[in-house]
């Protein structure tokens, strides 16, 4: 594998070093992660979080691994327990899937790890030009969620566009959600937003609609799991209601993602399932141990929320970007049906 | 005074007993409060908390203090300790500049806080009575912060319109907004649904929107920390974006308060004053001691936010039901005119 160096990922003198996410923002420690099975925990364990990071880390696992001397039965059988790690992560399955797509020579391994690296990288540099071109001068822009290099191995996406921005020269300011239940904001974009010196206020989730008000907020970006070939899309519990405020205050409101992440089995919003999780993520920490409410309180609990294409003022990918009337009259099944035969049998995987 | 026994407070067999909110949901602690010192302790320290129940709690160890041999010197000192315990506490000042406006005898400060308790309870009771005429059978009811028997003396104020609904068979669920940063939702509301066994759901604010498109909420109903003139209305913060995603949805809002929390120095939203609190509530847990954001972050913690009229369905008061065409109209004007000849100069002490 060639040397790489992103803000959670990096590989660098024949190590591979993971940031360990769970100790942000106060403690910057980063694990050694020198067999796939240690890549599996740390998976599991949440040390690395972010769709296209996880996937991105497993590859290069699976890659070092071979570089090592692993024979095939070891890397096939390694790639499977990765493959696996987090069931319902689309990118971790596409890039397990991409490797096992080589003759699993490390020679290949290492160059299709590269590959995918880079590809995500270039996808996350285009994203950021393209979109930091909507932003204008002295911007105050909210964001949900943690979409930047903590989530991805290049800029990242909602906060990919907002670096780009900043070193424009924009004189942007971000407004960063808390993004309750599990603090991605709190945590990890103001520690992002602070290693790039881009200036920021930290504010509850319920507070943005109250900033919209007073006039100081005038953009919002986020992220996207998955968009449906109509433009609805599905991204962390939240963004729904920063979109109806954003509507509701006449702000332009941007989900920003990959073509990669429209799935085109999903015609609409409705098709994307959504994913409950424990009640003691809303009753407290959860991974503090922390509960401050009743022990057994009943709680709702979604993963995810899905906001339709009428609330988006435009859908920023790396191809382009595509504004509400475009998604409305189809282009973004076009631009997939187009992308289709570049991207190969990828996406028969994603089902 | 006359023995009470209420959610928060009682008096009983001459001992005046204050539950410790800072314990809840997990202990319930009775602090036997002897002396006004500790109760101006109990409120400064927030084992006590709500307007209304911080104004009858001042009123009542002043009560008591006098019944337990006091003389007027140490009376009118302890008076003005309570009186200045948390400065913007509008509830507090009246009620102690209503103990003052008496002859300080034990016999007549006690008459007096009997009646400021008395008085308290039946506002309650009257918006609880009005308010839940409105819900109907089966519905599904969002509210915001607390605003039970916690924060009154009396059934509360939103939270005392659920009740009612409940206990006349409506067949109503409760969805608790957690209300960040203070979880007064996921703390104390939580709680209060578990001791009436009224059916809830906890979630975190931002998911509240989500739950409004899937068609899960019917109605929200919030209380009111100061209510303008023409309607427009300061709440705890996350009150605002509640009502801007109920209008996107066609759900009805109301705000209910008593008469007592319109300010007629207030003509609309804009003239009310929001107090900003410290960062470290934002930054994680404050009374916890648990910070999960950068320590320096920079921070924006407004307590409360203004609902303009134009998102109000009706305002719920003790003396009656105002929809948005009669507030528009003038109609709350007219009613405080009317109630100031009764009420007496207390406004004045409000401003």
């Amino acid at each position: 594998m060639k040397p790489f160096d992103s803000l959670g990922l990096k590989f660098v003198e024949n190590r591979l070093l993971l940031l360990d996410q769970r100790l942000l923002p106060h403690e910057v420690v980063w694990i050694d992660v020198r067999h796939p099975k240690e890549m599996v925990t740390c998976i599991q364990t949440l040390a690395t979080r972010g769709a296209p990071l996880i996937g991105v880390s497993a590859a290069a696992s699976l890659a070092l691994y071979a570089e090592n001397g692993a024979n095939r039965d070891e890397i096939a059988q390694a790639a499977q327990l990765l493959r696996s790690s987090r069931p319902t992560a689309v990118n971790l399955v596409w890039a397990i899937d991409k490797m096992l797509e080589t003759d699993l020579t490390s020679e290949n391994l290492s160059r299709m790890a590269d590959e995918i690296i880079e590809r995500e990288t270039l996808m996350c540099d285009q994203m950021g030009e393209k979109g930091s071109d909507l932003i204008q001068e002295g911007e105050s822009i909210l964001t949900h969620c943690n979409t930047g290099g903590l989530a991805t191995c290049g800029i990242g996406t909602a906060l990919g566009v907002i670096r780009r921005a900043h070193e424009k020269g924009k004189n942007i300011h971000v407004y960063v959600d808390e993004t309750r239940p599990l603090l991605q904001g709190g945590r990890l974009t103001t520690w992002e937003l602070e290693q790039l010196d881009i200036p920021y206020t930290l504010i509850c989730d319920n507070m943005a609609a109250a900033l919209m008000r007073d006039g100081k907020i005038q953009r919002v970006l986020t992220g996207a799991d998955r968009v449906a070939v109509n433009g609805d899309f599905a991204n962390k519990i939240g963004t729904y209601s920063a979109a109806v405020n954003a509507h509701h205050h006449g702000i332009p409101f941007h989900p920003v993602a990959p073509l990669t992440t429209v799935d085109p089995h999903c015609p609409t919003g409705k098709e994307i399932p959504i994913e409950e999780r424990q009640a003691d993520e809303v009753r407290g920490l959860a991974n503090k141990d922390i509960c401050w409410a009743p022990k057994t309180s009943p709680v709702y609990n979604p993963a995810f929320d899905v906001t339709p294409v009428e609330l988006v003022t435009s859908l920023i990918l790396d191809e382009g970007v595509l504004d509400q009337r475009s998604l409305i009259n189809g282009e973004l099944k076009q631009l997939v049906e187009r992308s289709e035969t570049h991207v190969g049998n990828h996406r028969r995987n994603r089902v």
